[in-house]
């Protein structure tokens, strides 16, 4: 005798036999109820909601609760309020009728993160580490605990061939004797025993690391909900050998064993943010059983203790390229003694494994319309296209709009200037530094003592400069009396702060020079864009998306009219944060990412900036700045300004 | 046009096309000839030989040398003698006629190493680490090093899929470009490049070690030829913790970390192993690849790290069973930081990687004759059967045979009796002490200093006093008087050593309880192998294979006399030395031999003497000594005993 059995809400049924389990059932049919314990009433994880009345298609009519009533466990669940009145546990309820069930979504064993940000990311979770539990066997003829342990696997779990952590060899036969021969087990990519608890366990994590070059940021996931529990930064401590990249190259060139110095401070903080991370959900870092890591080039070859001497010079030779799983603890790493780290491709030489994770996380090789993404930081990395192809390229801006090779130009930090508006008819300035809330105009709790200027603040100031006659398009400051502007020549000065607003006591100025650095800069970036445009067949991106940090700061309207980036409608640039991050928190995730981060890598097309004569054409088209400020309609609400504070709709921005 | 072409010895042959390499012809024609550089004439291993006259069967009777002029790179070496006057490097030679070959036993592919022992031993060189030298593309687009390194291993070698060892990352770029893109590689089972050296380089070396309970065994091979090049010895420094094994499994059990204790103490000694045997061949412990470990259940277990607690009460639960692949590093072993170790199977509680190793070496399971192979320690492995079937037993004879449990028992050192023999007449004893050439009643360069009686001295101790009266069948001190026999009750005993001869100035005798320790001992290994025999279906062994230090050392008339294994033609009773380590270089020279292990693991039937009833009774019926002397063919010639000296044959020895 057999019923019928229809899974809501994916509406798939089937006949199962009388007396079986809703689990078994499930499992038969291929539909996917979460479960940890393989059905022995340990996890409380399979819940089903029996549902009432008529399933429309197949026209069960009778009572559609035909199941067995519940037991004494799922008694027990209930009192303690993990299953709720009208739920029942797959593997307790049998099936002695045609019956309608419905999966909550927290039972549905195929799971997806949806992030609350202004735009949906739907993850779906498939990591790479399944922990399941088993029983094992205590009497097996002759055989070893470890074949004994995986047969459990395989019969209990449907496993194939495992290997076994060789960490694990010295205390196998005590977890297994621990708790009467039942053990939790955490499998690596299907292939590897890498963690073995006594008994009924649950928990497994893994850490999603962005190796940037002045910040490094770890999201500690749950592998099993991909929740993020907690989130730690720290500086990158390789700033103590040189705050920029091809300082640090050059530190690993001139000093014996630089390299190694600078692998070794990025593990030695990394072991820290992971166990800081940890400790901040109640962990502990040798709970973390995976992690991924993004970064540029040179960040990710330091990790992996390369000498990144190579990428300081054509033709700029990674060693590694593709994605790899390595053992944490043969890097150094102290998370758990079996956790695997994989590391995401990277493209080329300038394009690293972050820029893969930006793709990832953005997937502009699904996209129905043309995007443009740009992740600023020493160099530019640019994206662009849409699911007909995807280019790459890497724009040599310098340092510039990370406030390097500005005079007064610094990294963002406290009392940095970030914002800045200049009054067209006074030419007076009023700017915001970092640390406090009030503008420059305004009391504020905080005293204001400015140090320099930040990248957001010197593209501000160089707008503004722009709309109040300051300067003209093609970056020349105009000849006139004023009491903020001195000139040297020609070669104008604009007092932006004052000695008595400045810390150091001397007034912070914006030069010609800044200004030159300036466009310099912007002309490398809008250039790369425009190469990449002529290879993509001349179409004008739709939609721009502002990467990293300097994105979510910046306002999209000064990136226009500085020409930045090509024009659009303002409502299409968007800031999307650390698109990095969230690439690496994806491949942690679900490790089809990753096989698609290896795909995507192989199927981008690489523009060569440095060796494409266009490029130096575009470039040179690009110095200028392109827009009267007059012309240029999306700045239009910003004249006359707003002098109580910025009105500029901020652009969108992920959490 | 093509051209017909045959290789010598193997009378292979096909056509080739006009201008092709002897080389890409042997290769298309799927003949082995030895290479490492593919054919870049740097290697010199691809030598033949052309020969004259005409190839019988094919009728080749045009000139038979139609290859191409030797060219500078083979006058070269022929100058540095490594070219014979004869001798074509088979890469630079080019067919432009009809021509036969002979490749020399050293350039063909498939190697083997036949040893000079009573039986030969042949071993197929087939090691799990191949070295192939390549020539990497050093621009290609932007692939990254490790990218274009896999390429030229696929195109010149034909490997698949490898990784690379996470140790080589950080160097990789480096040796790359030490030689201009050429670089040695050494892959481990097709699957991992675990070493490259810059340019064309030669040599890998693998060690096998025999974990002995009382030595530590490690043979030096050279993995392309097979030849042993170094083998190194050294006390098990476990010994310090318990000489025999079940006390090192309680110093696991009483202390803290005992376990621990005693795997470090090993894997210490490992590597001042491998640092001698690399020494003496003129090498270091960082050149040694791979290494292939074998030892009893316990001493396996110590080695892998594992508490051997569970082995030392019912059921004697083995951690781990099958053979493993672990990377030397993750057990603190000091080889090459890429070298793997392979474990052996092992079979039973008390069946270890030690027997498995010797049932690879005498592989019973092909054997056409009925064979039992033992090994005697403080248990006595057995394997019984041929190959219709084998099965293994563990007896427990106890330590008796190792000397343990005797009054003036010791370990087979400087100083213990080895050889005795008593005058039947006079019941005067003479001996022979390991380390004194000469006999006791003989002069000699050493002091006569005896120390105690070790495992072969006892059993023929116990040999002699019955051929000599005093002793009977069943074991019992004949009551007589005489100056060497004392009587305590019914409990005689024999001063076998006077005072004056022992190092202690105390006379060693053999008791009442030393006869009975190595009868109980005898009838348990007699028991075991009579209880195989019956589970195999009754028939007698055709032959006695014993393996170990033991078989070398004791006389096989004894070993029947005593009725320690059952009668057999004394010819057939054969020492094979150590067995074990044997076994374990062929699984280091031949990575088929490994599966074969693990096949023969899952082959043999494992007996359980502990709980078949029928050994109880086997082991009762063995009891008494089987044979008067007068009535044993095969000790007749003992009778009278000459009095110069032995003149029994000694067993047939391997080297």
């Amino acid at each position: 005798m057999s019923h019928r059995i229809v899974f809501q809400p994916a509406g798939k049924q089937g006949e199962a036999p009388d007396g079986m389990s809703v689990l078994d059932a499930a499992r038969a049919l291929g539909i996917g109820i979460e479960n940890i314990c393989g059905g022995r009433q340990t996890c409380a994880k399979c819940k089903v909601r029996p549902i009432a009345g008529e399933f429309a298609k197949y026209a069960i009519t009778s009572d559609p609760v035909h199941l067995t009533a519940p037991d004494a466990q799922e008694a027990a669940y209930r009192a303690a309020g993990m299953l709720a009145a009208d739920e029942r546990l797959a593997c307790s309820a049998h099936i002695h009728g045609d019956v309608v069930v419905s999966i909550p979504p927290e039972a549905q064993a195929q799971k997806q993160v949806i992030e609350k940000a202004a735009r949906e990311r739907v993850i779906d979770i498939d990591p790479a580490v399944r922990q399941v539990y088993v029983e094992v066997a205590q009497v097996a003829d002759r055989q070893g605990d470890w074949e004994r342990l995986q047969a459990a696997l395989t019969e209990q779990w449907g496993f194939g061939v495992l290997a076994l952590d060789t960490k694990l060899i010295p205390v196998l036969g005590t977890l297994l004797r621990a708790e009467n021969w039942k053990v939790t087990v955490a499998v690596w990519q299907e292939r590897e025993v890498i963690r073995v608890r006594p008994g009924y366990a649950e928990g497994t994590v893994g850490l999603a690391v962005d190796l940037g070059t002045t910040t490094l940021v770890a999201h500690l996931c749950d592998l099993r909900t991909g929740a993020t529990l907690a989130t730690a930064t720290a500086m990158n401590p390789q700033i103590a050998y040189g705050e920029d990249l091809m300082s640090r190259v050059s530190y690993g060139m001139v000093n014996a064993n630089g390299a190694d110095t600078l692998h070794r401070a990025v593990i030695k903080a990394l072991n820290s943010l992971a166990s800081d991370a940890a400790k901040a959900a109640g962990l502990r870092a040798d709970d973390i059983l995976e992690m991924v890591v993004v970064g540029n080039t040179i960040m990710h070859h330091l990790f992996l203790g390369i000498d990144p001497v190579e990428l300081g010079g054509a033709p700029f030779a990674l060693t590694i390229r593709e994605s790899l799983d390595l053992k944490a603890r043969d890097l150094g790493l102290r998370l758990h003694p079996g956790a695997y780290v994989h590391t995401l491709p990277c493209l080329a030489g300038h394009v690293g494994a972050d820029c893969m994770a930006v793709a990832l996380a953005e997937a502009p090789h699904r996209a129905d319309t043309l995007m443009v993404i740009v992740d600023i930081g020493t160099n530019a990395e640019i994206l662009y296209g849409d699911k007909r192809a995807v280019l790459a390229a890497s724009s040599p801006t310098g340092p510039a709009f990370e406030g390097a090779q500005i005079s007064s130009g610094q990294r963002a930090a406290p009392g940095a200037i970030e914002r800045v508006r200049i009054d067209p008819a006074t030419l007076e300035p009023r700017f915001k530094v970092i640390g406090r809330a009030a503008w420059s105009d305004e009391d504020g709790a905080e005293p204001l003592q400015a140090t320099g200027i930040c990248g957001s603040g010197i593209i501000e100031v160089v707008g503004e400069m722009l709309r109040a006659g300051i300067i003209s398009r093609d970056g020349r400051f105009v000849e006139r009396e004023h009491p903020r502007i001195a000139f040297d020549g020609k070669r104008g000065a604009y007092m932006l702060a004052t000695a008595e607003q400045s810390a150091t006591g001397k007034p912070i100025t914006v030069t010609q020079d800044d200004v030159r650095a300036i466009q310099l800069a912007k002309a490398a970036l809008y250039a790369g864009i425009a190469l990449l445009r002529r290879h993509h067949g001349g179409e004008a991106p739709v939609r721009v998306l502002l990467a990293g940090g300097f994105g979510n700061v910046i306002d999209p309207q000064y990136v226009m009219l500085l020409g930045l980036i090509p024009d659009c409608d303002p409502a299409n640039v968007i800031a999307v944060g650390n698109a990095a991050g969230d690439g690496a928190r994806i491949a942690l995730l679900n490790c089809e990412a990753r096989l698609e981060a290896d795909r995507i890598m192989r199927a981008i097309t690489y523009i060569e900036t440095a060796t494409d004569p266009d490029f130096q054409e575009e470039f040179v088209n690009a110095l200028a700045i392109p827009h009267a400020v007059d012309s240029f309609p999306h700045l239009a609400h910003l004249l006359p300004i707003d002098q109580t504070g910025p009105t500029a709709p901020r652009p969108r921005r992920h959490a």
